[in-house]
């Protein structure tokens, strides 16, 4: 008997719509506050900037499933269902009685999981009319995905890519450019918010809040336009759910079910999109799976953060989100995990992990890279710096099986290749990367800021 | 009911066997000779540099079908069976009423077709006891798919990479490095051949044919090494029968047949993997498929070269290969399909060609990028400049149909992505890439040396 590798899903098993762990939480998220009045958020305050589809997903607390458009799941076809694989090479290398397996979205042809929401945010933009469409991207995985997405859909984009990124990694940019979109080094002479930058510091590198500002400005400012974000928000973390509904069916092919899952943790789309389907059978049936966001010790949000009303961007101008916080203020260390970086966690993970339904860990850069080496030459695929730190987990994870002699389950996401971070592996291997560390008072320092925001 | 975009075979359908075509010709290749005695090659005159196993197979003319190794496909399984996949996205664009087919290859970790073959020459070479093997590469995908296999069946590696390459593709030497590879910048210091040629030429920036001599002589002088080559040998061929196995199980879940079959041509791997299990149900059955090979314009061996015998390498170091050729010192310009920069076809291609079994088509750089984009932003695979051709060919193909209004069945070999190689569509895309032509005279002049080698 031939022992399986990969469990494939045929294309009429994609999941025909997106489940909402909203509808079915103990505790719900509290809710967002608009930035001005300070008054709980609205629909319709959220029209002006996102697709209608999308700002109803957005507040959506009562639908457990909504429905996947025809025309997004014939685009998701492209890529999905996904392959979920059991890592024997892996445990084989650990001698772990573990079982491990990994659902590998990096096989999507952009490199990662983003695609799954850049393509039902782009449909909703071109369903109700929008031409054109804007977003920020920082280390480049949510840029290429839209841009791809867009061009799917016929819609033009402009993408502010925060300046030393679009001079560092100009892969991404050449992606971006290939599948059609405007890729704006930010900050620009395009909007208000970027002169106004570049008159103060004019050799400012950029950051993710200043793209962020400039994306909405030019959506404000351009007829039929809209806005669009890779991550933290709800409707983002709903779309990644046919991540793990696909690899709930996957594993019941396998005949077993995660004691464990784990996604590496930036904004929380990927570690939502495989945690949620399975959350729920804790929640509904008492199953007692583990959940584990990964995150970076140079940004731990999740383990050293606060709970407290937040932006979402540096400069402000979002609604104010109840979230685990390092502070929109916070710069995290320039560690190659770009998509990490980030100061927040999403409403629903923050309500999650106050209730105990999830944890976090935190993974030191190092330790990423060896653990993303160390699958590479297992598995064949070089992980993205991103997803490496969920590999590292997983790893930790397994050990702990190895030193008690149990034999669970481990289910975690690879939610990209890393193809095109290959200085960062350069870096590593000639023993030039470094771990950051933050005390106590750095944190401190940034959180206590906020308590005056509400 | 719906369509299907990608069809998907369980990995207990991975084959058992590769299929031998020598052994099914109509007419055999024409013999090798020893480059020495000008005498028929013989199999021990293979088994100092090839492992024993590689060097039957190359010179295997009666079995029609070879036993994969059971350690082979289970390395195989962590990317195949590989999809097949219905272009519907790319005929729409086109307007055309032909149905197109691609076979998708880039889904391997290393990203091309290129570790089918890899992974069976490193258990080969594993399994007679080497410890050591040697390649070179000239763009990286060979290399990168080596060091992986090498890594899988414990081997250590040496891969000579063409000097220019080295400079300018340093992702192709980070991945082989992170897959555990000495990656040597070819011309070197560590051979007598590179001594040399650095001694003539202190800033010469290599070139295929003096990597390969660094590494057929690091493997004849290191004890317990052997040497490995990616592409132009039957043995290579043979393990790229896979993907045309496949491919033809899958066309028939898809309920057609192919009328046309499209493989990018270099040395010939690609093409003769998706080719020739199909082409034995013309040889045996009278189908009337038709295979084109898709050669670059500045490269033209197959539709401008001339059938004689010739060698391998600039040097002069391989046995004497009968095959259609442009002369062993022609030098192709530096398009960026660097794998399709090869004098020589096979032999087992060049007399398929030259009994009118196939036939070539050759594009203009400019034309396969055309192709590539269109491809990227229908399909959203961003293809490897060399897969390009291939597409650029189907494309054409696909056109005629629709000018004549007959619905053909093409299918097509997307042998690799280009997600390492977006330089190269930077400058596309910045309008600074051309074609190249070559006067008759540029051919002649190279070829008409051959005439007094055997």
């Amino acid at each position: 008997m031939e022992k399986t590798k990969k469990f494939l899903l045929a294309e009429s098993e994609l999941p025909k719509k997106w489940y909402n762990i909203v509808a079915e939480m103990p505790t719900k998220p509290m809710p967002m506050l608009h930035p001005g009045t300070k008054q709980p958020l609205k629909n319709e305050d959220l029209y002006p900037l996102f697709a209608k589809d999308l700002a109803d997903q957005e507040l959506n607390q009562t639908d457990v499933w909504i429905d996947i458009p025809e025309e997004v799941r014939e685009k998701l076809k492209i890529y999905r269902p996904t392959p979920l694989v059991r890592a024997y090479n892996l445990e084989k290398a650990l001698g772990t009685p573990a079982h491990i397996y990994f659902k590998n979205e990096s096989v999507s042809p952009v490199g990662s999981h983003k695609l799954n929401s850049a393509l039902a945010q782009a449909y909703y933009c071109k369903k109700e009319g929008t031409t054109n469409i804007t977003t920020e991207t920082g280390a480049g995985q949510w840029g290429t995905a839209l841009s791809f997405a867009a061009k799917a859909f016929g819609l033009e984009l402009a993408v502010y890519m925060v300046k030393i990124s679009y001079e560092q990694k100009p892969y991404r940019r050449s992606l971006m450019q290939t599948w059609g979109a405007q890729v704006i080094p930010s900050p620009s002479m395009s909007t208000k918010a970027g002169r106004q930058i570049l008159t103060d510091h004019p050799n400012y590198q950029g950051s993710l809040g200043t793209a962020i500002s400039e994306a909405i400005e030019l959506a404000m400012s351009t007829p039929n336009c809209k806005y669009t974000l890779g991550s933290v928000l709800n409707h983002v973390s709903l779309h990644q759910t046919v991540i793990g509904l696909e690899a709930e069916k996957q594993m019941e092919m396998a005949g077993e079910y995660p004691d464990v899952v784990i996604g590496c943790f930036g904004g929380g789309s990927n570690f939502s999109g495989i945690s949620f389907p399975f959350m729920r059978h804790n929640i509904n049936e008492g199953k007692k799976t583990r959940f584990i966001a990964a995150e970076p010790t140079s940004c731990p949000k999740l383990t050293r953060g606060k709970f407290e009303y937040d932006f979402g961007d540096e400069a402000g101008y979002t609604p104010l989100l109840p979230m685990f916080t390092l502070g929109h203020s916070f710069a995290p260390a320039h560690i190659h995990a770009g998509g990490l970086r980030y100061h927040g966690a999403g409403t629903i993970v923050s309500q999650l992990m106050k209730d105990g339904l999830m944890e976090a860990v935190d993974i030191e850069q190092l330790d990423s890279f060896n653990a993303g080496v160390l699958f590479a030459q297992t598995e064949g695929i070089v992980p993205a710096p991103e997803s490496a730190h969920a590999i590292a987990a997983a790893i930790n994870e397994a050990l702990k099986c190895k030193e008690e002699g149990t034999t669970k389950t481990i289910l975690f996401n690879l939610s990209g290749h890393g193809l095109v971070d290959m200085t960062a592996y350069d870096q590593y291997l000639a023993g030039d990367l470094m771990n950051y560390s933050l005390s106590d008072k750095d944190i401190e320092n940034n959180v206590s800021k906020l308590e005056h925001l509400v």
